[in-house]
């Protein structure tokens, strides 16, 4: 019986990368952004709220870290009806909204980032601008 | 690199007259209401329910201002799906229900109003009348 | 059998000049405070924060009005371990700090009011100037 | 009558920078730490929990900034019958815990600091020399 298993977790200085360039796609983009990253156990590891980001955008970006680390895939792909269900169902952390990302290393899922405070394409954009930036192109 | 940036932020005062302003418009039009207003951080300044306003509108009227304050925008106009996306995504504090207006001074969003227990239409207009009455016309 | 009994209900016009006497009082003091009136439903009827009260003292205010509503009696005289399991017991919503009194008119509990960013004597001091400017002495 | 009234905001930069300075500190010290920095208003500007960091003081960190934004003041010097009374009044925001230290620039709050993870005086040094690092000794 195998009683643990091997792992790979993100650094706190890989989150802190992610939430800079983030910052550095969403400036250019001229789009202030609330921007978060979390582990593969869903927990905050890395937040920053840009000037001008939308306060109520803190919980939102924050749900679509924790939706893309949990279940391995972007955000905001399912169809509305399971969507809702989904959200209904977790309290709001399973959000079909586009912006959420996962963060995958050597098949590992290791943790989520999710963008709130612009459109749907422009926090799905950033959000793929930072993986890109810290972790490289898929 | 800068550490801080001025803001204009809404006094008690502004506050306080946009709920009797709110009031009085109600009034006039026979519906009571529940008035609520926050600051741009999304925290409540002030509130009031009338007689006879909805005691289950506190907090749809509350998350109305909520949602104009963080967004700079009047509420009630996402799509459906959208809109539900955002509120599961939110705790419900962002809603698409018409009645949430920004205060908007200088180009600084200073906070919303948010107004609940009439129709969608009564809810927008009274919003709209207390910040004429208050603030000016746009 | 008797299907209804008669009661008093705070109006919405008492409530309005509870929390402007009570900013009166806090004003005259050079206290800025957050002063909640609820009913005797323990629902929000008015609600003020003045310049430089504290965001997070909205909640305790709030907490201190309905205490005393709901009790009849001023807040902040219970001993401190019953006072701590009724505020477990009730998600914080019995409070034994002070600064929350009962609006008692002819025998009835019609609401309670509660103040809050100063100190404990402070911020009883302006609840029961607030009731004596609008109510009277009792 | 005034409508409006002038305020200072802390920017994303300086958020940004101080958690990183209280991270450099925290590593100096031997000692991972979470790290939450919010606005006068309450809300989270910027946040890291560094590789070792606790999980459940995600949440305490961020406690400690909001009570040091909303009070102006340290956290941890309530006497303890008093601090138990403001945790159950505010849903734990307040607390009286040792290492949360507000941001006061001219005078003005913008917002506060938390650090979470290690002792009571680890928390508080950190908080302290973040703040030094980034807006100077007071």
């Amino acid at each position: 019986m195998t009683l643990t298993r091997p792992a790979l977790k993100m650094t706190a200085d890989a989150a802190h990368r992610l939430v800079a360039a983030a910052a550095e796609a969403a400036t250019a983009m001229g789009v202030p952004q609330c921007i978060a990253v979390v582990d593969e156990g869903c927990n905050l590891l890395a937040f920053l709220r840009m000037d001008g980001g939308r306060v109520l955008s803190n919980e939102s970006a924050r749900h679509k870290a924790e939706t893309a680390a949990a279940t391995g895939r972007p955000t905001g792909n399912n169809d509305a009806e399971l969507g809702f269900k989904l959200a209904h169902a977790t309290g709001g952390r399973v959000t079909n909204l586009k912006g959420g990302m996962p963060i995958i290393v050597d098949g590992h899922v290791i943790g989520g980032i999710g963008i709130g405070s612009g459109t749907s394409e422009q926090d799905r954009e950033v959000a793929e601008a930072a993986i890109a930036a810290v972790f490289g192109k898929p």
